[in-house]
């Protein structure tokens, strides 16, 4: 594979072709599906990951669910499908918001013989903004960089986790690009390892300098006074700013106050709940404790051992110096608009 | 195995019997040695650790040292063994203790005849002071109690790292057994997993209900007032109370200081090191990038990754409510006698 060749899903011929998150590094596995349950799946399983990803996947989903339908199935088949993919993950906020995008579009087409064609377009458009959004929140970030900096990032916010460069990553990718980055400090995101096994493969795909530390070294990295700025993504963002994020998030939010660090989150505003006035109203997603096993050698019995393994953790507004979208850098207070 | 019935090490018929503290919890495999080369190894490939049972196995490893020594070649066998046990792992101060411990004896007994029995001795009195240290320290840190609490430990403090039932475990399994503690949070404790491997198997002998988390749900845990107090061990602690422990503890530490959370040290006045007056002056062991893929299945190019890999970080001593020891409990600040 050619430098930047990988893609994290596009959609050809009708069908959605995805790469699995879950062998990476190891193996690069695109799957094809034109079955929105298949999307469900791996939605379920982050083969399919990142709150920008799932909900372009999602509105793709919708609109196969009804390609093959009939007139008097259509409700009953656009409807199954709106249930599945709405129950796949609780927490990022985009998935709710592209389904319910796709639902005004089907009710306002409802008897159109076209309704699959119209639906793929409304999912295309979708895809295009958020490939723009991409864009823009990375031109809006390059603001927070005064001088040629190391960067410590938590999770995966690349082109894998969105339709184009990503979030964060995108950001540290432009500013690379500028000669504002020299280095960057790669939580390795535990449970899953997206940093380790997904941030690592962006960053070697686009040669920027990096070294992975697990994520209790973060701390110390700070104290050596090593990191200049975090920057991470976001799963749902409440009105006043209070954010959902992969596990961890909060624990780095907290270093960086206690350090004095600048700590920053990017997001497009499709990220925003407008529904939401601060994080006590985010549902936090609590996966299997197989997770805490997936990629270990470690022979447990697992049936013995109770595990805690929330997948998103809040960081309080207070705590979040900037948040960074494709319309501008908000800054602490943050009042987003109903 | 019966309850309890498993230990870190022994020393039976003049030869080091110790568990390999690598494979567990998947394997259960003792090692007998009477080669101090074969101790050497075992503290540096983590076979046998903890800063207390480093410290006495080290001190068997000198004994065995001249055990088949000459008078021609006794100080050479000494000398060479008490360097290549001191370079096995710097962070620890109990290893140096002990063994200049073992050297005033040999100095003093360099005519004896029975050298070897000689050293042998002061090591079993190392060993059983250690284990009596094990039962004052965790008499002493029942008074941390005042109501039945959650605690949070990371890596592993118990028997398998000293020569008794442990420093901060043991504590917790006092105050279990009295009714003070109703849950153990277990940091996994990455790279090496001590807290996921170690910790899980010496509270399951002891019956002690616990669940396990990564090292960044900790941050999570002490928003929801999950956990009452943390209590931790220690690898080296300066007179001014700065404490070296595992890597992820001082993060720990400050999270707790946010959260208005205790943060207690516990361990043998051992591993004060009372020629340092600051943690500034203490050596931290960066171990070899295989560790963070130690355990797990990535198949990773692992030489185009770069890793940071501190064992240890320093706490400042500000951050720590406590140090308990086996002569009591230390309230910040702390000035320990030179």
């Amino acid at each position: 594979m050619r430098k930047n060749e990988y893609f994290s899903f596009r959609f050809d011929n009708d069908r959605l072709i995805f790469l699995d998150q879950t062998k990476l590094p190891t193996e690069q596995i695109y799957i094809e599906t034109e079955s929105y349950e298949r999307i469900a799946l791996a939605i379920e399983r982050l083969e399919i990951r990142g709150a920008p990803a799932i909900g372009i996947t999602a509105a793709y989903g919708l609109a196969l669910a009804v390609k093959n339908s009939n007139k008097e199935n259509l409700v009953h088949d656009f409807e199954n499908a709106f249930t599945r993919l709405s129950r796949t993950r609780p927490t990022a906020v985009n998935l709710f918001f592209s389904l319910e995008e796709m639902k005004k579009i089907f009710q306002d087409n409802i008897q159109s013989s076209q309704i699959y064609e119209v639906l793929k377009t409304k999912a295309i458009s979708l895809h295009n903004e958020d490939i723009s959004k991409c864009e823009r929140i990375a031109k809006n970030g390059l603001a927070l960089f005064t001088n040629k900096s190391n960067v410590l990032t938590h999770c995966n916010t690349g082109r894998l986790a969105t339709s184009g460069d990503g979030t964060a990553f995108n950001i540290i990718k432009h500013a690379f690009d500028r000669g504002l980055v020299s280095h960057v400090y790669v939580d390795e995101t535990r449970p899953l390892y997206q940093g380790l096994r997904l941030t690592t493969f962006e960053l070697m795909e686009n040669c920027i300098p990096f070294s992975v530390n697990t994520d209790s070294m973060a701390a110390f990295l700070m104290k050596e006074r090593k990191v200049d700025l975090v920057l991470v993504g976001a799963d749902r963002i409440a009105l006043n700013g209070d954010t959902a994020n992969k596990i961890g998030t909060y624990n780095l939010a907290v270093l960086c106050y206690h350090h004095e660090i600048p700590f920053y989150v990017a997001a497009p505003t499709t990220t925003i709940d407008r529904t939401i006035t601060s994080g006590m109203e985010i549902p936090i997603e609590h996966r299997q404790k197989s997770e805490l096993f997936a990629y270990t050698e470690i022979n447990f019995n697992q049936d013995i051992i109770d595990v805690f393994n929330p997948a998103f953790d809040i960081t309080p507004a207070h705590l979040i110096t900037g948040i960074v979208t494709e319309e501008q850098v908000y800054r602490f207070p943050y009042n987003f608009i109903r």
